[in-house]
């Protein structure tokens, strides 16, 4: 202790310093990592990883023989770049951006769920066209979803939906009783009984081996074919080839998608043109002012750290995600 | 008493009869008016008239010298088309639709905020062009709304929105120190002052001499640069001029249209292309099986009526809507 703590900063290729980071240039040296040489160049003197670019793929590239890290803080809910072997199989903790983002993607979701009931999008086709066209929407009271993935979004999901009126199931590792957020939640082995009872499925996962590619042909055909589903928790959950197929066969009625297998989601893809698919550029959580609240968290957490404290929002390495408290 | 009632049923141009009706032919002879002609014809025959066409300007054109007309309902909330002097001046009740589209209504309202929270036309948008863009986004907790009108739709809007995590205050006739859905009421005559503390103005105000043309240049300058317009009461409660010239100079964020001065709008209207402007077709309330409920309606009153029993949902004339019990 005493010897000032050194920050190594990771950022997307070419990004600046992520903002708000000033109050730390007197309590930490601060290192920026925009790019694979000078993240290979900080990564042996960094006690600290700050990981502000949740794609990364340079770590494994570049992970050093010896290293110094004592923490690796991710500014993200996801912390699936993470989690590659020399992390993984470590005893360095890895914390994440818990709680964050709850509060946006819970409304991002159900401004989703009205964009479906309420035809807004071809509401906008028709205003585009200059065209009055009367049409009738639905409801959202009383619709039953289904949130796949019971952790802090996804409770913080079905705690507004369940306030607008919607009746909300969660998928979890295990089933419970009773619950203060969710009606019920089922256990991760009955989502293909569950999904028939769906009018909206929410994919609010972290992901990790047991959901990857979770939601193929069987899950699809396993919905209704006027549900839809939604999906902010990470791409590769869906495989996008059997929801495309889903999709086109009408098996399902819709999907918006903020994540994708590839991202960004490539001028090519048959995704952008398919009826009744919203897409959005990874943004669900993202509100004014996001990336300085996650430097915000990060540093209540460093001053944590260094005063010896216990570090908030320690993932769990073997489940890839902050276990409920 | 014994005699078979006649109900006139007034739907728009060549409609056919609102669906439903079908429980009342053994109780009631009906008689379709759906042009001019037959309207003139059934009118002065008619004890009961059920209005289905809520934007009809025949009545007055036609309203026979002798009549029997002992009861007008009109499936709609609005009814100032009814408000013609031959039947405000008489003592003939009338009713309405009070209640059927409040909740659909509420849940068109929160999803057009999160419609502009979300930028969601935007995203729209890049997804016709196949572009990946992101972009930081809004919350809609703790914004504050401005509800013009605290009916019944009104009432419904703010226990929705308080629900989703915002804070609404109303507008009505008089002022309240305590009310049960709205943070607080001010009384009409504060609305410009008032205007500057709201993110979202909301019109649900009935169509009455106090209200045609309230939003002018006086109430868009009283608005928040960063405010966004929703009307989905009537369309002449806004000025479209002074609402046009707003946007424009952007001295307001924003508006979302349901009704119109004109409706339809006009193919060359300039709102059409207006940037964050959104128009939908006088739908805001009509939920997959809408016409149906509102027969349904009608026939719980007719009942009622029949067995000498109070009507419900009937409109003080001289306000020009039903007053809170």
């Amino acid at each position: 202790m005493g010897e000032t703590p050194v920050i190594a900063v990771v950022t997307a290729a070419e990004e600046s310093w992520p903002p708000g980071l000033q109050p730390l240039e007197s309590e930490a040296r601060l290192l920026l990592c925009n790019d694979r040489d000078s993240l290979q160049r900080h990564l042996p003197e960094a006690d600290i990883l700050m990981v502000a670019d949740f794609r990364t793929d340079l770590l494994e590239d570049v992970w050093p023989g010896e290293h110094r890290l004592r923490w690796i803080h991710a500014t993200s809910a996801g912390v699936d770049a993470l989690m590659i072997p020399p992390i993984r199989d470590s005893n360095i903790p890895v914390t994440n951006a818990r709680g964050v983002f709850d509060r946006p993607i819970a409304e991002f979701v159900l401004g989703q769920i009205l964009n479906f009931a309420k035809d807004f999008q071809n509401s906008f086709r028709y205003q585009q066209q200059h065209e009055w066209r009367h049409r009738d929407t639905e409801r959202i009271e009383g619709k039953q979803v289904l949130v796949v993935g019971a952790g802090s979004i996804g409770r913080q999901i079905a705690r507004l939906l369940r306030a607008a009126g919607l009746k909300v199931d969660g998928i979890a590792r295990s089933a419970r009783d009773s619950d203060p957020d969710f009606g019920r939640v089922h256990a991760s082995g009955s989502l293909l009984r569950q999904l028939p009872e769906a009018d909206y499925v929410v994919i609010a996962a972290p992901l990790t081996d047991d959901t990857r590619g979770l939601f193929g042909p069987e899950a699809f055909d396993a919905m209704r074919e006027d549900a839809r589903l939604i999906n902010i928790g990470r791409g590769p959950i869906v495989q996008t080839d059997a929801l495309v197929a889903a999709l086109k066969a009408g098996r399902i009625a819709g999907a918006a998608l903020d994540v994708f297998e590839q991202e960004p989601l490539p001028a090519n893809h048959p995704l952008w043109d398919q009826p009744n698919v919203i897409i959005s550029a990874h943004m669900a959580g993202d509100v004014v002012g996001w990336r300085k609240t996650l430097t915000e968290q990060f540093i209540e957490n460093f001053r944590r750290w260094k005063s010896g404290g216990k570090l908030h929002n320690v993932v769990d390495k073997a489940r890839g995600y902050v276990p409920p408290a």
